[in-house]
């Protein structure tokens, strides 16, 4: 099955999870060894700037998904 | 209950806040020890630099915020 | 009175302002000492990067701005 | 054939993989010689904030491909 | 007479310039001092990454000016 | 002639390529010199980090390029 089947969720905090995903998939589709990916994590994971940029990248898909969901709104 | 029931605020001021409870959520996930992220603080909170890249997550949240609440105008 | 009651502005140079404002709050909001603040001006006031990178949230938040205010025309 | 006929895809993963190829062929654009993109690839595949920063890139062009396909939604 | 009466320019071209004036006037509001910015300009003038920074801001600022003139186009 | 007549393109790639062509533009604007921009290519053609941040540059200026040509559809 897909990892990404849909860009559509429930809910903004769903929205917010899948946003999340996106920026991990393409860590991962760039770094695809497990290993590696784990052995960093403690670089990024206790430092301020690099956790900023995590952040950066979570606010730019988050963008995506909600627009993709009109921002769960009906309007 | 959930932390982001919806992108909708209120007023510009609630929703530049909800913008920063999303790029502090980020973080959180992101590293989800309390602790650590306290110990980091001071490493953002007196840089310059750092502070910026905090305020572009900011930024691009906002951006995101804004438009879901059609700027909080009736247009 | 809130310091940010609408996005709408009257003219572009003040939606330039407004996005200025936009990313010093978030800087204030993320360090509330005004001394520390003050204290940390000449690292970025006086570093071709920095204030490069404080350009770069004035751009994202004009984004916003222009937006909301449709970019002052009456298209 | 054009290297990118069209920028639309079938499915959101889909979507995401055409995101990858438009951030990694600016950088072939940019650097043609693959000897030298291949000797730098442990650079980046080795170190979070690189990593971190080519998610960035790939974020922002989902951002564009996702928008292309009208979110891969039949609204 | 306002520094920024209006987004809108006759041409694309123009556009870019006003993207690259915005760029620079967010750098002047930032640090107002002519010396100090003339002083920095060896700093990023001389070096590959604040070039690139540079040429993302303008980006950022191109793509609202851009769409302030409906991409110069009669759509 | 201008070197921006129109963002207008025939295909994604041409669109890509001016996107490219955007990027490059800003930093030319920024550094006028030739001999400049070429010393300082070796830094940024053979470093990981300054290659994607150039990838960056251009997925921002490509999204303006896909948005003008309404992404290359009929829609």
């Amino acid at each position: 099955m897909s990892w990404l089947p849909s860009l559509k969720t429930a809910t903004p905090e769903e929205g917010f999870d899948l946003a999340i995903k996106l920026s991990r998939m393409a860590v991962k589709k760039t770094q695809p060894d497990d290993e590696v990916r784990d052995r960093l994590r403690p670089d990024y994971a206790n430092d301020a700037d690099s956790l900023t940029m995590a952040s950066q990248v979570v606010a730019t898909n988050f963008q995506t998904v909600a627009r993709a969901n009109k921002y769960w709104t009906d309007d």
